[in-house]
């Protein structure tokens, strides 16, 4: 049976049509922030060299429609997920050995790992000594004990429409992508285009035919903005009236240069205007030169451009320091550890960020696996979880790790999965029917370097994405990601994580739908080159 | 004595502060829209030929002092200068033989006159040939018979600081350079630069000595934006149902391409989102192949995006067509004839156009004209509007002229005055010592060609303008402008235009401040080019 779940899409525009939305667009998008500095490949720094210039974010012509039943489910298990990595990333005795067999697993030696941690100044290559080196940042906090018992985390879980035909007909559901505890960007650009998408229909800019596919009522708004720059005050208030009688302000730890930060500052702005709240931008770079430690371990920044005025950081929010990339420069360790031993509160501290390693997310979806019940005793709701996994085996020793050789070696079960480096961010993946005999090319000792996921199967979908002032139409793929934030008071008196004492808030936080090319046609959208969308909600 | 009166301006800051203030405003200003299209000596147009990007609109770094008591004496009379310029437009009789002296004295033959109105597809070269073109379009309507009896006026009335020092001390005073009632523009920008410079001020991006010069009740928010765009709402309303059954709609007539783009779309953004009225955008050259009359002289748009749903048009608000050079494509005379027959309420018409010429204020401003009493009965009113005026001289047989004669000829009178060529857009000025020289140079039968006007004596300001991502810093003069709203019936049934029947909507709409550099130093400020400002209130 098709996978056609989804209306012709997307409304067929002619020449003059498609200029006038285009045009439409590249004016909203610059009145209200909808942007982005412009790529080096269109605008040479050496044109620009302060920066001045800006352009259109790359966005979707349209709103892609998506499954409200799935869209509804996603917002819905939010608050759930949140708490389950509140308490994966209060569980130490439970995070340890896992974050250890996979930097073992990893084949490096744990010399190699223990020496790269300790020489700050090498470059680390691999993400798994990466891994290794932000455990190890934790392990020199606890020794010393931690003075922040609160976390906070800005997370956003990402999911693709999964179609499965079945004789009974076609069902959707949602499959988890991936699980972000650090950085989760477009908050603010997807606040921005779902207003966008709105103001297309209601303007009259899309003509009649149009509005005649896209409804308003089917329009959904995200108000991620606002919502995750509320979380950023709660934990500014939850921190209570400090060590000092400094003022006191939000960080926000970013790259340099940065392209999307008029994202990061549709936060920042709503903390001041909404919160009262003062935040700076400090390059994660600068961060040793900029703020220290008091007796008291609290984080003082003084801002460059008034050296006279010292604040108490409250809060460190994270858009730079989850990348390899980050950690090039002399002393980017240093810096890690130096914001991680501070009274500020961390979002994400790096217990909260190792707990978004895709290892933990194998480990949970790993069918039968019993971890995602030490975390959530309410079977409702941790099935609801699971429902939301896409099975991920081990192709080891283990119970799941017999079955998936047997999946993975039978051609015609095969077909089904998608088989991946366990390293994140290493080699290429090995698809469907190509499995047994890739498997079969190489020696077993090395398959547990492996995992096999089962693969989603998206709707088919067309849309048109503007980009640099072009558009570019054909076959796509959508991702939506759920915010959330969560606030929590973690178990920290014995020494280790153990558990989590005290949720302050919990709550969904809007959504972002990106939209990708797919690979299905040549000259099509680019594939991987995401743009920022917005939902038209349709019942399948 | 010294004309001084500000404070030391502008704060202090070093490279650092600089570099801060700059990055914080670049962010800021593309995140609302704070922004012009780049100058093609910037990016060029086969650079960007889809025109995606976009540029920081010229900022100053620091709202620029200004008096409080000329700022509060502009917004008190910005509701009599309404009414007057509303009256001025509705009365023919006043009108016809000023325009009339106007076209004859700028030295063209009235056969020319004629021909040129005739000829619409020849260029119009001179701006006098264009003012008696607009009058032509207005006898042609009225031999037909207004059917529209309703104007709209978004008027701005521009001002300088004149400071006057005497023995008892120093005296500031507003003096009008000009009363724009045709694209006063800027409202759009001003709204977001008050706030940008808020801001600045509230999120500690000013270091703290910056913050001691610059209190935040001393900032003045400029409300233009949503105030101007409610001005075309009420238009729109009082346009009534109409004489079709079509859906209705305001139409911004704008040149294309419009590098200030931002600036008019957040006028049309809140006429959507606070007034649920939709606005299309029309380039003036479009104007007769996308409108039509139908038998009532209802005009009709058919959006090119969007043929299957014409429009009936409310309000016909114009951004473009105040320029001659807007009348240089066959056609721009037919249509601008077309726009004036129909029934759409004309921001502005052709009456309330003419009356913004510069010949209007140089009457209205000649001292012991008894011409302002004709409008305005109320002599406080009155005397409130004169003291506004920096007093205009003609040089002609008059009275005034013989008054004029005497104060040009004089070298020591002749300091505190320029001598303008009366034709608008042409020639150069002559400033103060020179004029005796000069008038004796040239044949008295010459002089009525030029008019004496007052210097105004603006105080020394120094500031720094961000353009480009470059800061120039130097020697200022400040341009005010305040907005105005007036929306009134006029007299037309006798045919002529006799007088104002109704005024049903009269108010100030925020403010306006240009910055531009002055000719003080070399390397400083360009001189005339003129940067977004806001108001820091001073009581001097």
């Amino acid at each position: 049976m098709s996978r056609d779940i989804y209306p012709d899409y997307p409304p067929k525009v002619d020449e003059v049509q498609a200029a006038h939305i285009v045009n439409a667009i590249q004016d909203w998008s610059i009145a209200h922030g909808l942007a982005v500095r412009p790529p080096p490949s269109f605008v040479q720094p050496s044109q620009d060299p302060n920066t001045s210039l800006a352009i259109t974010a790359p966005v979707t012509l349209f709103p892609s429609p998506f499954p409200r039943n799935c869209l509804e489910n996603a917002l819905a298990i939010q608050k759930s997920y949140n708490e389950l990595y509140a308490r994966i990333a209060s569980d130490e005795a439970w995070l340890r050995p896992i974050v250890e067999q996979y930097v073992l697993t990893s084949s490096l030696s744990p010399e190699r790992v223990t020496q790269n941690v300790k020489l700050t100044s090498v470059r680390l290559t691999g993400v798994d000594d990466f891994t290794a080196a932000l455990w190890n940042v934790h392990e020199k906090v606890k020794a010393e004990g931690y003075v922040q018992d609160l976390s906070l985390g800005l997370f956003r879980s990402d999911y693709m429409v999964d179609v499965e035909s079945e004789t009974k007909g076609t069902t959707t559901s949602i499959k988890q992508v991936e699980f972000n505890t650090i950085a989760s960007s477009f908050g603010g650009l997807s606040t921005q285009v779902s207003a966008l998408h709105d103001f297309l229909l209601a303007s009259g800019v899309y003509p009649p035919k149009v509005a005649s596919t896209i409804k308003p009522e089917s329009l959904l708004r995200s108000s991620s903005s606002k919502l995750l720059a509320s979380g950023l005050a709660e934990a500014h208030k939850a921190y209570g009236s400090g060590t000092t009688s400094l003022p006191k302000c939000v960080i926000f730890l970013v790259q340099k240069p940065e392209r999307n930060v008029f994202d990061q500052r549709h936060l920042e702005y709503p903390l001041l205007y909404t919160h009262n709240i003062r935040a700076f931008r400090l390059p994660f770079a600068d961060v040793l030169v900029h703020t220290k430690l008091d007796d008291n371990r609290t984080l003082i920044y003084t801002p460059p451009h008034s050296p006279e005025t010292p604040y108490e950081v409250t809060t460190l929010y994270f858009r730079a320091g989850y990348s390899p990339d980050d950690y090039t420069s002399a002393g980017a360790w240093d810096a890690r550890l130096h914001l991680e031993r501070s009274r500020a509160i961390k979002c994400p501290s790096i217990l909260t960020h190792l707990s978004g390693a895709k290892k933990i997310q194998q480990v949970l979806a790993t069918p039968s696996s019993p971890h995602l019940s030490r975390f959530i005793s309410d079977k409702t709701v941790s099935e609801r979880l699971r429902s939301t996994f896409a099975p991920i085996y081990p192709l080891d020793s283990s119970e799941a790790g017999q079955e998936a050789e047997k999946l993975a070696l039978d051609a015609s079960s095969a077909e089904r999965f998608v088989l991946k480096p366990q390293r994140e961010g290493g080699g290429n993946n090995i698809y469907r029917g190509k499995i047994p005999g890739f498997l079969k090319s190489i020696p077993k000792e090395n398959w547990p370097a492996y995992i096999l996921m089962e693969m989603i199967n998206p709707p088919p979908l067309r849309n048109a994405i503007l980009r640099n002032g072009e558009v570019q139409k054909g076959g796509v793929i959508g991702e939506l990601g759920i915010y959330g934030i969560v606030l929590w008071r973690s178990n920290v008196e014995g020494g280790d994580h153990e558990g989590v004492k005290e949720v302050l808030v919990n709550r969904d936080a809007g959504y972002l739908l990106r939209t990708k090319g797919d690979t299905s046609e040549e000259g099509g959208v680019a594939a991987g080159f995401g743009a920022v969308d917005s939902v038209m909600l349709v019942d399948v």
